[in-house]
């Protein structure tokens, strides 16, 4: 069965202090033809360039929070895309003080944006569906931070169901019923019969689901969307031996994101945002795999198809 | 004769849309012991990183101009040197605008600033002196562009004259008296001889400039301080088949940066900030070398010594 793309593309996976060739958090998600960028850190520009991906076909940008490691790079790519004479909208969900600091910088800096920006606000009261388009929805769920932090969601949208080919010649099913039967309802042949629903269709595959859990203390009420995804990213600032720093700076430990992939049935958890003290990150993911076996350490460049 | 460190480091040279590897404009200058950085560019922390260049050590930072490829590295400077718990002060040396976006996004972004900040506004009716230490002065001067934007001259401070080791034997100079002869005074033996100066001491080299020209058109009224320096650094966006566009956005071509190399009697000529449309950058190094011959192309990771 045709699996349309489904792609998180790693740019960063350094925390606040970019390290031993590490470039701060960005992500870009490639589903079925739109993009989406995840946080901004310094660099993501040159980091898209250097891995081919297309910058100018990002639809929505989603920022986590406020750190500057998650940010600090929105500002030169907001610029170059307006140089390379973008045209279609640039949607920005984000915490609300992001839009005076990027209108100030364009004020300041005569960074005129030639094409149409929106931003849309976070908040971290409860969860929220904060885009939506015919392929997928993004959710923004509260996460456990020093600042306003959320996580997202993104959830294709219910995918039609599929016809049996070989049922077609055999229940004669006329071109124009097509659409009925991918909706789920019966259909009728050009005699008049019901062709019932069941008999010559197949259910789609469940829409598949990315949950992004950037910065974060451990999470205790797990809201409902965030389970079962098919790929957890999760922060892993920490080693466990330094859990007492994930305490204070609410941030997360291996083990942490490990434990939280297994609650929440993750098919697969993608762990990042390594601390600068670590220059092996070896430690960290077998760490992480004495939890939750399925674990991949995200790396600068690394793709991972969902 | 000993000549301490005077060099200059190269970390970026793309213009506005940093392409084919090439990061935005930044230089660290080392002079003598003291850390000047020239502009920061998005991606300059992680160029210090990569050339390990020591970003900790940095006294002052003078930006041009407020265009986005010459400044938006600095937040991501400024938080990582306050996560490693800089304490001594930094000072900016920029347009006054600066400081307005720097303690925005300071607010916004709880980036705590645990060392002392302080800006220095640059102006571009005429030269001033900026800074001076010990070691050396700056100055900034106007340059020609959309925004206001100055240049900068490092300029040495006068050295002492230099003792000759021979005569210090032959007129029995006793060391109390060194001082005086390095400051071009008649000094006296023990038994209360004259010592004349000239006799026993040759005069220090001249003091190094650097005179850093970054996004300007021609320069037409050039200030006495930028003539003569050891080491020009001009910027050359454009080819001289593109000086169309180089007058439109007020930039310089290669034949631009050469001519006034040779006007103000530069022993060398650095040249930098290359478009993008330009991957292959030797004709524009050929172009130039055309009028000047002792032309470098600056690249990411070039040390010049002066």
């Amino acid at each position: 069965m045709y699996l349309p793309p489904f792609e998180i593309n790693i740019l960063g996976t350094s925390s606040a202090i970019p390290a031993f060739d590490r470039f701060p958090t960005a992500q870009l998600i490639h589903i079925n033809g739109s993009y989406v960028l995840i946080d901004c850190g310094e660099g993501t520009q040159m980091q898209l360039r250097k891995y081919k991906l297309p910058a100018a076909r990002i639809d929505v940008v989603l920022i986590s929070h406020l750190h500057g490691d998650h940010i600090f790079g929105l500002p030169g790519l907001l610029t170059s895309l307006s140089l390379l004479q973008r045209e279609k909208e640039l949607l920005i969900i984000a915490p609300k003080e992001l839009e005076e600091i990027i209108k100030l910088i364009i004020k300041h800096c005569e960074a005129k944006i030639v094409y149409p920006l929106k931003f849309i606000y976070t908040q971290t009261k409860e969860v929220k569906c904060v885009f939506e388009n015919k392929k997928f929805k993004v959710y923004s769920f509260p996460l456990i931070h020093r600042v306003p932090t959320t996580g997202f969601v993104i959830l294709e949208q219910e995918r039609e169901r599929n016809i049996i080919k070989e049922k077609i010649k055999e229940y004669n099913i006329p071109i124009h019923q097509f659409n009925r039967l991918k909706k789920g309802l019966d259909a009728e042949d050009e005699e008049g019969n019901v062709i019932r629903n069941e008999d010559v269709t197949i259910p789609p595959l469940p829409p598949r689901k990315y949950v992004y859990c950037s910065d974060t203390a451990v999470l205790k009420d797990i809201p409902e969307i965030v389970l079962n995804p098919d790929v957890l990213y999760h922060e892993t600032t920490f080693l466990k031996e330094h859990q007492n720093l994930a305490e204070i700076t609410q941030h997360s430990t291996t083990i942490d994101a490990a434990m939280t992939a297994k609650k929440i049935s993750a098919k697969k958890l993608l762990i990042g945002h390594y601390s600068s003290r670590y220059e092996n990150l070896e430690p960290l993911l077998i760490e992480a795999r004495s939890i939750f076996e399925n674990t991949v350490l995200a790396r600068e460049g690394l793709r991972v198809k969902i």
